[in-house]
């Protein structure tokens, strides 16, 4: 999709610009939307996400494509338009006394359009995860998605991810990961440490410590390993009445879980969400935030061969970063480099590959392991191809 | 310093290698404090940690001598000489039913050797504090510090960094970073986190959430930055009353404060630490855990340049990684490879050019900006040379 974020007009009717009828800019933007637990999340996140990321930039329309500094302070009630300029010498001009001792001025924090930026997406995402909230019940959106969403926007991609689909990017054959996933086991302390000071989330089911494994009621006074919010080595405690509960995540790799229940730890939707024949909630442990990463367009001479892909856990479960680099330098090879189609061929094969051909024991890849069997969703992105972004 | 940690004996008496008089191994140790008001917890600290490390470690003898991997559970009330097998099957053996359907041996988690000693040290990190705590009043031990310790035990360094010390080895001229600092700014989140789900830790005085400067009453109204815990960019927000408050984590760099009080988020004591007055305690929102990072000194071969260094931020502050690598080769190749004085010699030379000398306008550094006004403390360990760690 491509979303041009037109600037919101001024409530008091006066712009900088008053000769701009139409005053905005473009982003480009993809996305991947994996659901779970029924569709409808997952559907209106690709029908409104990039919507909501819009709306959030179009109070920044001019700060964006003004070089200065973004102002830390706008007046009130008007827009960037009449944006204060970034000083604070007016108060000291009228001798007024500053409400601190310190100089502001000094203890003013910098902050960047990009980081701006970065903000806007985040509160897209929760602005997403409110509207599927708010309309769960009259619009049929049961069920959760993992979220990965690649904006691009005045010479930079940012790709932002809340799930366990990920990002890489290739560049002259070089791999750059662009995001990172959210499990139970890569936000274990997170979680242990809200469990920890919200000891009312877990029922009386769970417990936030973790151990290697389930503890059998005769094991009471044996010792063993177990990790706390604040570990990340193991030790060994007396085992008592209290950590015979289930422990908040348990598992490993694919198959750790919260609560018993759920495999990702950040998305949209799941407000419905309890723990299996009980009332105990879900989403208090899920975030709805992204993580954003930043990538700098205009840093590198990009070659046709170079691309951004995102993909699934579907892809990622059975092809690791390398076979995938792998893929698409030997995919785009057997095209011309400045034929369009060689980028959908790439993802094309890249689902393919995963998925495997069906044998007598299964969907099999190429060297016999197990195809994935979960659906691949891959996006192959050219960031210095034939089309451009301008 | 170099440490034995003795085998615990048995309270059964029972060991399974009764022949040996003294069972145990050696570690060595180096450690830094960096107290601040006051010093007597970081005094304590550099007495006692050592022995809360091997207090942690004497459960562990048996267990890190023996390459098997360790057991998950113990025997009620014993020690590990007589561990129980890593092994579930005596229970299914007897025709027991077990307490849940899962099989618990596929899901099992393997833990390592490496992360046990990381848990005895993190866990001895915590005892080091609570014993400040017990006896701040008798022993009269005002402040509290930063602490940063090198343990190396069996082949590997154990590098454990509560505070703003650092520490890099330095391998062929290569930098390698053993720690990172945790500080308001590193730490924002947790913090951010931590007050907005415990509140009435902040009195009536702060707020969770992080502004660019201060907000002037007068601003009530205006749209000004932040970022709430969640976030890593930066959106605008319409200020309101509780927006006035002044900000859980203010100023940058190391200017940077927490409740406008203190610049390092992590360390052992403290205990007794309020917001000038006022009865806000800082302790709830400091961590006495560190972040223990391994290096495996037999993945290579080192040689006599080879070096870890410790520094407290007094060295950090003027003295980036680059220059101090700079600096131990050109100390280092005017001595004799198998002096073992040369990294004393480096220890001290760190130290004297990041105090810089005398001159008109302050201390000065070789490139004439302002020496560190800081403590300074050094510790440069050979990590393949004359000495070794057997």
């Amino acid at each position: 999709e491509v979303v041009f974020v037109e600037q919101r007009p001024s409530p008091r009717g006066v712009s900088q610009y008053p000769w701009s009828g139409r005053k905005g800019f473009y982003f480009h933007y993809w996305a991947l939307f994996d659901g779970h637990a029924g569709s409808g999340a997952a559907v209106m996140a690709s029908e409104r996400l990039h919507l909501h990321i819009c709306e959030q930039l179009r109070d920044l329309v001019e700060i964006l494509q003004d070089p200065s500094p973004p102002p830390i302070c706008l007046p009130h009630d008007t827009r960037a338009g009449s944006a204060e300029p970034n000083q604070v010498s007016s108060t000291e001009d009228h001798g007024e006394v500053p409400n601190d001792a310190v100089p502001r001025f000094h203890l003013e924090k910098a902050v960047s359009h990009e980081s701006l930026v970065i903000g806007a997406i985040e509160n897209a995402f929760k602005h997403m995860d409110d509207q599927i909230e708010r309309e769960r019940a009259s619009q049929h959106l049961p069920g959760g998605c993992c979220a990965l969403a690649a904006i691009y926007l005045m010479g930079k991609f940012y790709v932002a991810n809340a799930g366990d689909s990920r990002a890489i990017i290739i560049r002259n054959g070089e791999i750059i990961p662009m995001s990172r996933e959210f499990t139970p086991e890569t936000e274990r302390q997170r979680l242990q440490f809200l469990a920890l000071l919200r000891p009312e989330l877990l029922g009386k089911e769970f417990t936030h410590l973790e151990f290697p494994r389930r503890i059998q009621p005769k094991e009471l006074g044996k010792k063993m390993l177990y990790r706390d919010q604040n570990m990340n080595g193991w030790a060994y405690k007396k085992i008592e009445e209290d950590d015979l509960k289930f422990p908040l995540i348990f598992g490993e790799g694919k198959k750790a879980r919260m609560m018993a229940t759920i495999g990702v730890t950040r998305g949209l939707g799941d407000h419905d969400l309890k723990v299996f024949s009980s009332n105990i909630h879900i989403k208090p442990f899920l975030s709805c935030f992204p993580e954003v990463r930043v990538y700098d367009l205009t840093q590198y001479e990009h070659c046709p061969d170079d691309v951004l892909v995102l993909g699934t856990d579907g892809l990622w479960d059975v092809t690791n970063d390398k076979e995938v680099a792998g893929v698409v330098m030997e995919v785009l090879m057997s095209y011309e480099p400045n034929d369009p189609c060689r980028y959908t061929m790439v993802a094309q094969e890249l689902v393919v590959r995963s998925r495997g051909v069906l044998k007598e024991r299964g969907w099999r890849l190429a060297n016999d392991k197990l195809g994935s069997g979960d659906d691949i969703s891959v996006f192959v992105i050219p960031l210095g191809g034939p089309g451009n972004y301008t």
